[in-house]
């Protein structure tokens, strides 16, 4: 199995739940954490109406500070998440290294999301894809909800390679099948992940799941079989509801990386930081966080 | 993959480190709902020192009423664990179909436990296998803290295989790896259960595994992979301490079905039975169990 990419994502998708606004001084802190444990990209924020996510308000302000010289080492880098041109300007002017954005497979979350047909909104992305490409940066295209949606149910896997292959057809060379509902099984996340390898060389798969039902690491090891490189999780296992005792978060960032040095992979990553982090994020909160291995301490050997 | 079995182990792995004691009715009633949910064999209890654990303690009782002619359909078996001799000669006479019995390949485990070295206690037990077999019972002989220990870390994988050679070697066919400690990941419950397929024709593969660490259902997926048929889990992933934290319980035996079922297994099994069950024992414990599912119902399709 390939090594690895850990793409923190606790800071965006993570937070953007939580109705507690987490103060600037508490995410700059947490960011040092991240930086210092050794993941390879932190995703600082997402690039929406501050109006409408309060808790996103200072995801400009989070880049401007870590992209001033020596703020991070060069081999951590910074992702933003865009979800149109406006949000594409905010990222370049202060410093995102990686967009991230994406679009639905589901019609239903397409239209509640963004107004627009899953077509018509592949052909907004991918403008946008071509245009930070074209400024140099990385980018990630998504397909969201390629599992199930919660709202339709089961998706056509050929509807999640159709907007793949645009993706790819148009340039874009790292992809993400995003589980946005949670519904991923091991086998199909197996063969998505399997059919894209197989559309043209030098793709890099990344795949985000939640662990809505438990099944979020198994999903991780079959991601990690079919040749993705790049996961994406959540310190603490944040990401659900904190209203509700469903326990619908991302993937616990350090029980992904606890299983993943028991693999004998990423053992310079310093786990008893990001334990240490997610602690700390647990009494911000002042809850359980959905993680174990926080919880339990790692295996001892 | 093969068609997995399911060994419910929750009134034994699940309830033995329980405080409160179930009562007999209720479990009359678990039992009834286990054997409409469809699973295929119920561990009803162990045969140990009821004055030691009085959670136990109605175990030869409760076979006893499902060993009566029409209390269970013929497709569903009755398992029991037993330690020794004594708990053997209990079990026959009460009507157990499958005896389960095991070796830690800790010696420190192994003393603490039974007071004996490894290679005594597997020859104590390979003689208890014997004598179930030649009574026309059904046998399976595990190796607990197969995947680590909680006293000594690591286990030399070779001490796991040493021991389940002598038990092939014996002639018992069907073989256990228990994580005990709850220390396995997949690539080594892949390895593990391959290497033991290469060992003979015939072999039936079950494990057990906690989810400790989150790795529960991912394992299950290795074993599935490496040809393992049987899969042991517990209603509601009951099995962790209840005064602490921890989650430290057996794979949930929902959550397990659920995945099957959207694996594309399974697909008689009655899911929302099970779901009713862990609602159930969580209302009788009056806490949130570890299970997803559950929680968060099933995916809808």
């Amino acid at each position: 199995m390939n090594e690895v990419i850990l793409q923190e994502v606790g800071l965006r998708d993570g937070l953007q739940a939580e109705k507690q606004t987490v103060p600037f001084e508490h995410k700059l802190a947490w960011v040092e954490a991240l930086i210092e444990s050794g993941v390879d990209v932190i995703q600082l924020g997402s690039f929406v109406n501050p109006e409408k996510v309060p808790q996103m308000a200072d995801t400009d302000k989070l880049f401007q500070r870590f992209s001033q010289p020596g703020a991070k080492p060069p081999r951590v880098r910074l992702s933003g998440l865009v979800l149109n041109e406006k949000g594409l300007d905010r990222g370049q002017a202060c410093g995102v290294e990686l967009f991230c954005m994406g679009v639905s497979a589901s019609e239903t979350h397409s239209q509640k999301n963004t107004g627009m047909t899953v077509a018509d909104a592949a052909t907004r992305i991918i403008q946008m894809a071509r245009a930070a490409m074209a400024a140099g940066r990385e980018v990630q295209v998504s397909v969201q909800s390629a599992f199930g949606c919660g709202f339709e149910g089961a998706i056509p896997e050929t509807r999640v390679l159709d907007l793949v292959k645009r993706y790819l057809d148009a340039g874009v060379r790292m992809v993400s099948l995003a589980d946005t509902a949670g519904h991923a099984n091991p086998a199909q996340v197996e063969r998505l992940f399997g059919e894209i390898r197989t559309m043209g060389a030098g793709i890099q798969m990344a795949a985000h799941f939640h662990n809505t039902y438990g099944m979020g690491l198994a999903n991780c090891m079959a991601a990690m079989r079919a040749g993705a490189t790049y996961l994406e999780s959540a310190f603490g296992g944040l990401g659900g509801c904190p209203f509700t005792k469903l326990p619908a978060g991302n993937v616990c960032t350090e029980d992904l990386v606890h299983m993943l040095q028991q693999l004998g992979q990423r053992p310079e990553v310093d786990l008893a930081g990001l334990i240490g982090l997610a602690k700390e994020v647990a009494a911000f909160f002042n809850r359980e966080l959905p993680g174990f291995v926080y919880k339990s301490g790692p295996i001892k050997h």
